[in-house]
């Protein structure tokens, strides 16, 4: 039956605008294991880690991977973001914007990242979504990894040392966090 | 080229999110032929007319056709739209959303309608996307065919017979918008 | 002890971002009035009859009415709006911020106006405000006044001949509303 | 001239639901000196850190101050805040409003705080508004003192030992901000 539903389980990833080279092939690997699970990737559909996530699971598209590419983004220009978008919402409202892209996740990547993408980490936390950060990414994921934001919750931001690692912890917790909402 | 982009135009149906049968059928119709189209089907999420459009472009896609089903939903939930949507935004906006399911979309079609349907073909006026109403249709949608909402646009809000010709009508908006801007 | 409040009953003011020699008169005329009620005037707060309204507000409270004055701006700059607000709420989010204004007063005032009026008309409908329209000023404002925007209300929008008119029906539906709900 | 412009500067408090005495006699303090000092309290309107900084701030009023008090809340009821707030903005968007909180102050201070008021942290320097941290309130404000979030400001988040000093830092950042632009 699940398998049929309409809406596959949805991962964002967060992360810069702009991106060097070893942080790009980090976020297009972990775009590319979305995609290859036949999960949606979702992100704020912009340049640098977001471009780059999106170009792996648009590769992994080509190839016939089913997964989709969902980009939120702050302007309300739909022809404003990256060109690997399968769904694109320009919404128009800036950086508020970022509470929807984790709204739409079912789990959260970080990779690397700044002031946005720490403002993205602590609305998912708010929002209880199961968080995940690439410690070898730098930024407020190589922070974060580990550490709880507030008491309100008694896990922590997984710590993952590879995009592979990092998308099946993001998608072992989207089970996990299904299996006990059945079992209710 | 254009037939390789990730992102197909996609075309919002706004309507009521209460839908008696004829109301039901109009839209599952509309729904059907935009997915048959290959164009993303953009709307609220919920019920009713919302629904309908959805459930006949998931038809659609059950049996080969290529258009997304996008819901851009009032509540905060992932759950909380009906199911036949591929990518779920759960805004937590309330009403605040009807401006991002406009913005989502390259033309807008109307289906009945009341307050909420009046709110999106207001804004979406503003944006300036095409907009098509189903004459047929009653609510909003058959009194504001063909009329203008403000001065600032010459053209009118176009009214269709019928979902075939309401679909037909938003298309051929999307593309002469579309060739205008490469004559830029 | 309502004396005591902090909160004074808000009322909105919609209408367009242009506005002539008679427009600006009418609408400056309800600002004043709104202030000199003690009430405070919402708005977009840009120019226009938003821009007109807030100086009426304004001039009234140079002359020792106690009316606040709030723009929420379509932009993100704080300095982006008209000069007459006493608070200011840049939101960023453009025509998103149609639904704040409405949501944000106890009732709204409609006069002239476009489709930014007219979604602001409508999401005030949606969301059980009190609507008034000057039916001078033309526009949406003129078409709408004595007409219910769907059959989810058993009221109508109120017609006013003139800006005092346009003001006391505002307040008289605000005391209503609150005596009301005192009864429940 | 500065003296009869309408809007004031404004300070939100950021802080979290919930407050226990001393967090709650600290807020209090600060609201109360961004009153007396004329400027504009903004917060997110609800209970604990912001209920007190609110019921700081009314109270300097009902002894003579004139700075305003601005709730801008999660919750879509104008009733829905604490009862301490001038202006009530209610915004219906959840944690999406924590971008229009700090959006609509001049500079902004933390005190105590989890994931709500680290969000806000980020979103304000994202937005390039000075910020301030309480070291004595522990939480987010006291591990953010004296750090910055990205390479993108030069600046860092300002510590303050006490009340009077974070408000006295955000004033002068507030007069230090507009004497630049006033240069350009």
């Amino acid at each position: 039956v699940d398998r049929d539903r309409a809406r596959k389980p949805a991962i964002a990833v967060c992360g810069a605008g702009e991106a060097d080279a070893d942080l790009a092939r980090l976020a297009f690997e972990v775009g590319r294991r979305v995609a290859e699970a036949g999960h949606t990737l979702v992100c704020g559909g912009m340049r640098g880690v977001m471009e780059a996530a999106c170009a792996g699971a648009h590769e992994a598209r080509r190839t016939g991977a089913s997964g989709l590419v969902v980009g939120i983004l702050p302007v309300a220009d739909l022809e404003g973001g990256n060109p690997f978008c399968d769904v694109v919402i320009p919404t128009g409202m800036g950086a508020a914007r970022n509470a929807l892209v984790v709204r739409s996740a079912d789990a959260v990547i970080l990779i690397g990242g700044g002031s946005g993408t720490l403002s993205e980490a602590a609305l998912a936390w708010q929002f209880g979504k199961p968080l995940v950060a690439l410690t070898s990414s730098g930024g407020w994921a190589a922070r974060l990894a580990g550490t709880a934001l507030d008491e309100k919750r008694r896990d922590a931001i997984l710590g993952a040392g590879s995009p592979e690692e990092a998308v099946t912890l993001a998608i072992r917790a989207i089970e996990s966090a299904r299996a006990s909402r059945c079992a209710d």
